[in-house]
């Protein structure tokens, strides 16, 4: 098979086939093909795109391009739950211990944070004494014994996508439905979740900042997880503004704690509710709820009972952090400064730039620029407000975390700019713009 | 500035300014730039493609990515000459001492074979004891003195280029307009050359097989030497049969020389007259002749008085060559086998897969498939027919010189399957299809 001949035929427009596709990602985890003809491959599909059956051979052949795990051993359903990346997006830690303590499995293998979106990795890591490091052996039998574990990927799963994924982010290939479905859903697959619950961001945060390219590549999952046999459903839920009102990695614990306790406050309902809403789903996939209204009611009875927040005591001890901290959410790191970011005007909040907030954060030492960068996990912001909200000139839009004064004083003057004031009141953003099953898209 | 925005703004089909061309080509010129980058460039470039201005400033900016020849010392305008590649392509033996006799300077930089098309600087070195390895200093002084001199690139000329031209060849990104255009262009005007005249090839062995996309190219090249201020010309000539009955390095050295002595054969008869309508474009752009008529009338003159074989006999010499091949062309490389390849049947030859026939003549040695290859300077095949001549079975359809009787025996078969007979008496096909000035595009 020779690669200048599938990357003609993609550049004419041609679906390729199970077996040129087989090539190519073969060649790409192999290291058999060089970086400048994945390349020109790569922004080939981006121009020219992929058919479903295209789509679904590419993440069929990057799964199978490495190792693949193998969860039958802990003994049940494994549902797992992917977001496509936002900021103060904290769904995982709150619906995790919330989804096992109601009975389903949760073996998860989290992302690290990159560019303006954090990751849940370096979140636990925030937690003194918590790795996110296990064998693959021990992370199994976390999940049979407690039910849940959330760890770093293990072994070599998918190293196509790892080739493919570095590529991509030099060469403006990034924004391709077909390669980020196949990204995300090879890595789902390969690390042997049953059943998959998808949270596809749209907005100003979100990867995906139209509602039609949000739901385009919510489809084009869906259709892969079918074709792979899963059960596997796609929310998508808006990022116009950060989900929780904490962003940076130990302030995030903090928002997970307090609503897994009852102790956060109404600007935390939107990420309580989004949490509770992708549990609903996560337990319907895995099996362990009979309907809708069922899972709701047991998720709420999990969080009212504190049966929630023992099941992340559980987990956090289990990977060796300090458990203490769903008690004393002190004993996090925190920063030197908090400094408010007083309105420039009075008025309503109209918009805010999220992915621009998401760089505030990792400015100020939260996130990363390159992967190699090492992350304060003390550092961030807390938002004060919501979209809708009124404000009077000095009151707080925000409150910055900072570990040094000069960085935080710059974080104060860009969140002045990111975040607009008008004088007619706006609408409310919603929480859940359309739901993906394989039966077709719902909006709401 | 960030390669990664400029890809993005092309991949989105956006025109990139001057200071962007730049930037990709010195970073292309000088390493700074990663393979895998420029690669999703091109392909980008290839599907969304290039303006007018685009492709003058890319262009200028390959050319100066590198030294620049000064071609002021030889005394006269230099008039340079371009073919886009064919099979038995070998007008610049013919036209280049023919020009030169009638008073122009022709200070050539030309290029080797490879994949179907032979090279000029290989044809020369079958020559015995002739070089195409001078310094600019002796380049300059051949010409000054005797009017002529074809050798092989000499210094860091558009170091851009050969880095793109590598990789376009690896990518699929080989057939853009303006990727040809720039690339062409760039190392004429890197060459010094004052005038040039482009011979665009359209047909089966041509790199553009389209009447269209060869009129686009020419379009696209006369309109950068103008936008560089160089008088310039195109003409699209015909590619659907080898251009002469010779096919190989000492064979078609062998054809020019017979021509230029008045010794060819009617067969010849195309090569002979595309080389004079290319002359007489030549003498006009170089300000040597006052018409068309007056310049044919030149060239005519110097072909008939022998003019133009003294000066073939000159520019050899003072290239270290045996001249007296020009008397006696028996003193060329000669291969050991001549076997003829009969035709199958009766008929009008109708058509021919003339890369095909390129790709044979390589097969035999004549070319290279790797740019490492070494090549064989005798082999080739000799044409018998031309399309729109009646033949009848066993009667040749051509003469392989093999050095490999087992390779000739192979190349007799391919040979019966690539020109094809029919029962019709097809058109002869056109020798010029179009001729593209500053001025617009004429049709013939």
């Amino acid at each position: 098979m020779n690669i200048i001949e599938i990357i003609l035929k993609k550049k004419r427009g041609e679906a390729l086939t199970r077996e040129e596709i087989r090539f190519f990602a073969r060649g790409a985890a192999d290291g058999s093909l060089p970086d400048e003809q994945l390349a020109a491959l790569l922004m080939a599909i981006c121009l020219r795109g992929m058919t479903p059956q295209e789509t679904a051979d590419l993440t069929m052949e990057m799964m199978h391009s490495g190792e693949v795990v193998d969860l039958s051993g802990v003994g049940g359903v494994c549902v797992d739950k992917h977001s496509t990346g936002g900021v103060g997006d904290t769904t995982t830690l709150v619906l995790t211990p919330l989804v096992a303590a109601c009975g389903a499995k949760v073996a998860k293998m989290s992302g690290r944070g990159l560019g303006h979106t954090g990751g849940t990795l370096d979140k636990l890591e925030s937690i003194p004494g918590c790795t996110v490091s296990l064998s693959q052996e021990a992370f199994v039998a976390q999940v049979r014994r407690i039910g849940c574990a959330v760890i770093g990927q293990t072994g070599d799963l998918v190293p196509a996508d790892k080739r493919l994924y570095a590529l991509r982010d030099v060469t403006g290939t990034v924004d391709s439905v077909p390669l980020i479905a196949s990204s995300i859903l090879s890595k789902k697959l390969a690390a042997g979740a049953h059943a998959i619950v998808l949270d596809v961001k749209t907005g100003s945060g979100a990867l995906m900042q139209t509602l039609e390219d949000s739901v385009e590549l919510a489809q084009a999952m869906v259709r892969i997880g079918t074709l792979a046999g899963r059960p596997i459903l796609a929310m998508v839920t808006g990022m116009d503004q950060p989900l929780g009102t904490h962003v940076g990695n130990a302030l995030e614990v903090k928002e997970a704690i307090d609503i897994l306790s009852g102790r956060a406050d109404g600007k935390s309902a939107d990420l309580r509710e989004v949490s509770m809403l992708l549990g609903e789903q996560m337990l319907l996939a895995a099996g362990a709820a009979p309907s809708r209204d069922e899972a709701r009611r047991r998720l709420e009875h999990a969080l009212e009972s504190g049966a929630g927040l023992e099941k992340l005591r559980e987990m956090i001890a289990a990977q060796g952090g300090d458990a203490r901290v769903c008690d004393d959410t002190g004993l996090l790191p925190r920063a030197r400064y908090i400094l408010p970011v007083p309105a420039m005007r009075d008025g309503y909040v109209c918009s805010m730039d999220t992915t621009g907030i998401g760089y505030v954060a990792q400015g100020l030492g939260a996130g990363r620029a390159r992967k190699t960068d090492v992350i304060d996990p003390a550092v961030g912001l807390v938002m004060a407000v919501r979209i809708g909200e009124r404000l009077c000139e000095g009151e707080p839009i925000a409150y910055i975390h900072a570990n040094d004064e000069a960085r935080g004083r710059a974080a104060v003057e860009r969140m002045q700019q990111l975040v607009r004031l008008s004088d007619a009141q706006p609408q409310r953003p919603p929480l859940v713009l359309a739901e993906v099953t394989p039966q077709g898209v719902r909006r709401a």
